[in-house]
């Protein structure tokens, strides 16, 4: 930790906590500004540790990886949700800078304390109700209404630990298929389609927010962003209002991710936030100046934000499993591809996000 | 060496001679694109080794490390032209699969060799006549005219080992500027401005070129690239024809970069070529969707090679020593910063190349 204060130098090095795709592009873009990258990661072969000058292999909460990281590096992030507080608490004891910081972490590991934080700050989010037991999904049944999707309140990603009730009846088992762990039920937002914002704090608490991106999910996976999405310019001033209001509430630097509903009054309801770059901010790669990863470390470097305005309408598809396997896309002149270098056994796996292609088309005026 | 064969599979590991900033821009390039990258370099802490899965320190010209790089490499490259000819015979006896090829090499590392395949080929290029010694000059500078640019025959980049020649009464002391080594004597071009194209050729012998580039040299350095250049049809025409020539003559795989000299009446003399990646071709990583790097990796993978024409119109300006501590770039909405991530003695060296700035603008129509 060489500790030269904000502004980073170039030449700088930016730690990360995790080894995956997110981490990848990361490091790439701070390799881009002149930065080395260092990388902890449990994966011995990490997509995201073959780019970078330093790679630490260890358990997240190893403490003397963690103090390694910490020596390391001028700034530390994660490409991840879910660091577990005491390895957050324990880079703070060592003194590492870490963003985005504490605070944007514990409200957003928790689903329950997360939509209370959005209620408390007045961004309009579903109505839900905590589930500490089976016997509690009745009750906040009646109160939501039917059908409701019961989800873990920790942990869980692209779908997992989630169920939808219609009935009081299905209330067993489906707390059973979650894991039997503490709960959300969240009332059914009647969409009409879904949106994220991804937008960046600098430390100086300036904000830039990318145009309203909307997305497809399909078995709870993102496969589909369209941006920039077709939108009111009342649509886009919510949205604008709604990530600048979490960003300054969570005292954020770096980059977040906003999902959102729209329903069909215009409203957007925020879904969940990311403390971190997101799945659906890809698009940014190739249509955008400044991408989302460039701008996270534009952010926590103490860096200006570049500009957000895209230079080209983008589709980013995700190819999952085999589909990476042989992309139609490498001689499509309009399509930019994007492959993570990810191995191993889970090559296959259907559900493994192991690039993504970004269709570029004019932007319509 | 997997020996899988092309088109390279994505994971494949990419090797390259050199550790300098092309060496990480073609690493970052090859990680977009989910491969591996293996850097040889005699340099312990060089730019492109911190952002390589793999990195050999040691001579270029060392056995152990060369039968290691072919090991583990799908295909080497390479960022500098002047790969001693030892170096690629000892790949090619170790089966390594070398791109550009030997005959690239070799017609690229003698300033003497390099005219005369021009002149073979049917490429217009100056009029020079080879010097073996300082009494060669006068008789040199007879036919030629005077003045005359005196370089050595090998080696020599960014203006080194140069000398302009006004009388035969220079001979001497010019020829032991220049070391005393064998040279060429070139007659000086009337151009009205220096021009480059940067272009690929893929495996099945398909060409792709970018768009003419105009260049300002400052004390032999390349200070500035504006692209594309304004320029007539003919001349764009001429261009695209003699890359074309020299890509197909030299059996060429990968990226190279062409300078030329344009007459006032419009007609192109070339004045030397770069068998790799070139710096007057940095305009294209931040205005084309697929720049130089990624065009250079695509080639020698097998790949399809991607579109050459530009979103945005470029200037492109090297920074050079300190000029890279504190860019105003960084602020500018329109400017795109890369920093290399040079490091040591030599980071404040006024002649050393350290990042560069893209001035991004709309494209004239």
């Amino acid at each position: 930790m060489s500790s030269s204060g904000f502004p980073l130098a170039s030449g700088a090095v930016i730690g990360i906590l995790g080894g995956g795709q997110l981490g990848r592009m990361l490091a790439l873009a701070a390799a881009r500004l002149g930065f080395d990258v260092a990388i902890l990661t449990p994966d011995t072969d990490s997509p995201a540790g073959r780019v970078a000058a330093h790679t630490l292999v260890a358990p997240y909460d190893d403490d003397a990886a963690l103090a390694e990281l910490a020596r390391l590096s001028d700034v530390i992030t994660f490409e991840f949700e879910n660091v577990p507080a005491r390895v957050v608490a324990k880079l703070a004891a060592l003194g590492a800078e870490v963003a985005p910081g504490p605070k944007a972490l514990a409200n957003g590991q928790d689903r329950v304390t997360e939509k209370s934080f959005f209620e408390a700050v007045g961004v309009p989010t579903v109505a839900f109700a905590a589930i500490d037991s089976a016997a509690d999904i009745g009750p906040a049944l009646e109160k939501l209404g039917a059908p409701a999707l019961l989800k873990s309140r920790r942990e869980g990603y692209d779908g997992k630990g989630q169920a939808w009730i219609k009935s009081a009846d299905e209330a067993q088992a489906a707390f059973a298929r979650i894991g039997g762990v503490p709960a959300i039920l969240e009332a059914k937002a009647p969409f009409v389609r879904e949106v994220s914002v991804i937008a960046a704090r600098g430390r100086g608490g300036e904000v830039a927010d990318y145009p309203l991106t909307e997305n497809t999910h399909e078995d709870g996976i993102l496969r589909r962003s369209i941006a920039p999405a077709q939108a009111s310019g009342d649509t886009r001033a919510q949205a604008t209002r709604i990530v600048t209001t979490l960003l300054d509430e969570l005292d954020y630097v770096g980059v977040i991710g906003v999902e959102m509903f729209e329903l069909a009054d215009g409203r957007l309801l925020v879904n969940e936030f990311a403390p971190r770059v997101h799945n659906s901010g890809h698009w940014t790669l190739d249509a955008c100046q400044v991408d989302q990863f460039e701008q996270h470390i534009r952010a926590i470097a103490g860096w200006p934000l570049g500009p957000t305005a895209p230079m080209m309408a983008v589709e980013m598809t995700n190819l999952l499993g085999a589909e990476a396997a042989d992309p139609a896309a490498l001689s499509d002149p309009n399509a930019r591809l994007w492959l993570y270098g990810k191995r191993g056994s889970r090559v296959y796996d259907a559900r493994r996000k192991m690039g993504h292609v970004n269709r570029l088309s004019p932007l319509k005026c």
